[in-house]
């Protein structure tokens, strides 16, 4: 999996920090813009969050590109709704049936058995699918056959509220494992250019109490233990 | 694939046209549901249908059960951001090996050659998911290597304005069979309901000029002869 | 303000229960309708409450009538962004400039001396407003002149998962007072109509706990205590 | 009234072009930044656009500050709900009762007789307002009777394609003439930024076919004459 900012929106804390003064203060809008201070925007934001009134944090998005994705963990992104998505067609584009191009569960590595399975059930759907277009099956149908495991590639776009509540829901330990990873790149990426409006971002044993019916009962730390982790 | 309509709006075509109504008429909104005819109905809805003042529509909605659609096809279904869905998860739902459980595109069923290869390659990774399974491989990992044309199955909520819009979409000759059949049953099942609301549903073809760049050369006649088609 | 509830989806909790269990067990979309008792429903969907889980809630909708809203709380109203509505239109629709018109807030009725500045102040822009009309100025300009406190007339249709989100947030008690009523209406509707599902809706000084920077300091002890509140 | 771009996603042109090409082609999401000539954006965005393929566009977003607006049409703006909202309070922040303060529609400012009666309705209310304010009555209610051409202050974000669909509706010369003046605006500031993506906004009269039952029978020649108007 390999995750790219392709943009943002610029100065994304004092773009917020901005709209949430239009609300509450005597202000112009096209003064906005002029003459906040760092240490402003960090408080207002703060109490922002806080008190739940994050809507000011949707003037604020960024677009990522996502290479090597399964489409398991595309099938389950693509249910936010307050997203945009541009995905690669598998019915306009060819599958290149080579070994980089099925995601490998980590549990599936780790058990060499489990792995040779693995590896002889995804060639056999790949030369199925070669087989399937030769004999002039359409790549729309063909694919049928390609496993759950097979990568595709996104460009996502995603306001900072909505972030905001994809990175509560995805960083939980009982997310599924690919778009728990998917959710911590894009944070790291997040955070390098909107430091004040992703400080509080995160799964909700950090950042407010589990509410999971069966919590996982390892509670992280804190994010940097959660940065930390490896693919 | 086996549609069934689960829940609706109770007179869908009345109530659509009492909330129009309320926009452009002195009206109060207690007395809204009194004493309207049916033909004012119908005149009402043509008129708003051919001027694009849809949003009335959308005060009614449909609740649709879903069996035996493709993991292909639900990818794509649940892209329709204005909708709601509830579909069985792979993650807690053991998947049961029969040869029920993949949809066989048509050009593979017509084809003995492609069936054959497609069915084997089937059945290696059904074999693989019992083995991975076997092996202590969590469900949420050993479906990587399930086929996209695995079925699955779910709840799907639309409001009326974004049926039309589903089945301006799908029931296009170049849409995906799959969802191009589940959009033929479902616009059948609302016909019967809201005859007046769905009148004029379906694809621009029909309804309306084609705006594809590469047209399919093929525009339907009539609903009749779409509706008339069989999976 | 009255409110009449115009259209809801039938059996409600039923519809519910049965697009959870779609999600967690292995069941057909086409059987899920059939022999599920009362008990289950309500266990089963205070659990997707108490964890979050409320997705299926958005299978269910609700239609309401509105008379008599000031345009203070409509403009308000309709910043829920996932709902419709039909609002009469001040564009073609002629106010009438009677005294039953324009809402009086409370705190004014409350204050003989405020309510003749008032009233008088209504009166001079309904005269106003006739005047502009008869000097031929169109209906959409003219309505410049009237009050904000004039009331409109609308139809509004929100799923339960949205209602829950407005019930959670309008029945605080630092809610502006209309809206405040508008949902406590609503709500006894819901409740009505849909026991189970709607049995823990309203503000986290009740369910949960209040999340406000500046609390109001005097959480509700229950909902017997809410609902009975007048207008 | 007054517009102000405050922000946009950089590179607008290029990053929707990019996003149509992980679509169609066997190209990596990290490299799609990288070497887009000018001439490939501008016949591939026309090529959506002309297709209705406009998922794309929704990747870039525009930010503007928006000053001196009546709250008539604020009511009519916040209707659109794929957009991003923040208001001025007239609840936590006091109106100022002077003459800048409320729109004069143009109608009325033609009018000398109309727009004395106008000044003088403005006169009161704000007198009223100040009055029942100084008798200890909440902002929050006072303004019930501040009319409603009153202005307020806002910030609006929305992306390229509900841009595109806010354009088509709010430039058709029958919109409300204050919400029709701020899209003109918003467009003259888009076209400097995204002169490809914005190249064909507008009203279906002049990229299109007017849909409306009543139409105003005088369609814009080009996107000059409309531009040019003035306020």
């Amino acid at each position: 999996m390999q995750i790219t900012l392709l943009a943002h929106t610029p100065n994304p804390d004092e773009l917020v920090a901005a709209a949430a003064r239009i609300c509450y203060r005597d202000t112009t809008a096209a003064e906005l813009l002029q003459g906040e201070e760092e240490n402003l925007s960090r408080k207002l934001i703060a109490e922002l969050f806080a008190s739940g009134h994050t809507s000011t944090f949707e003037h604020v998005s960024f677009t990522f590109g996502i290479d090597g994705l399964s489409r398991v963990a595309s099938h389950q992104l693509v249910r936010h709704r307050l997203a945009s998505f541009s995905q690669q067609s598998q019915r306009y584009v060819k599958m290149t049936p080579d070994s980089e191009a099925v995601v490998v569960p980590p549990s599936v590595k780790a058990n060499p058995e489990a792995l040779t399975i693995y590896q002889d059930a995804v060639r056999t759907s790949q030369e199925a699918y070669a087989q399937l277009i030769a004999l002039g099956i359409p790549k729309e149908d063909a694919r049928f056959i390609l496993p759950h495991g097979h990568s595709t590639r996104l460009v996502l776009t995603m306001n900072a509220r909505e972030l905001h509540h994809f990175f509560g829901l995805r960083l939980c330990r009982r997310a599924q494992w690919e778009i728990h990873e998917l959710a911590r790149q894009m944070l790291a990426l997040c955070r390098e250019k909107a430091p004040v409006l992703f400080e509080n971002a995160g799964p909700s044993c950090i950042f407010g109490r589990c509410g999971e019916a069966r919590t996982c009962g390892k509670p992280y730390r804190d994010m940097e233990e959660l940065l930390r982790e490896t693919e």
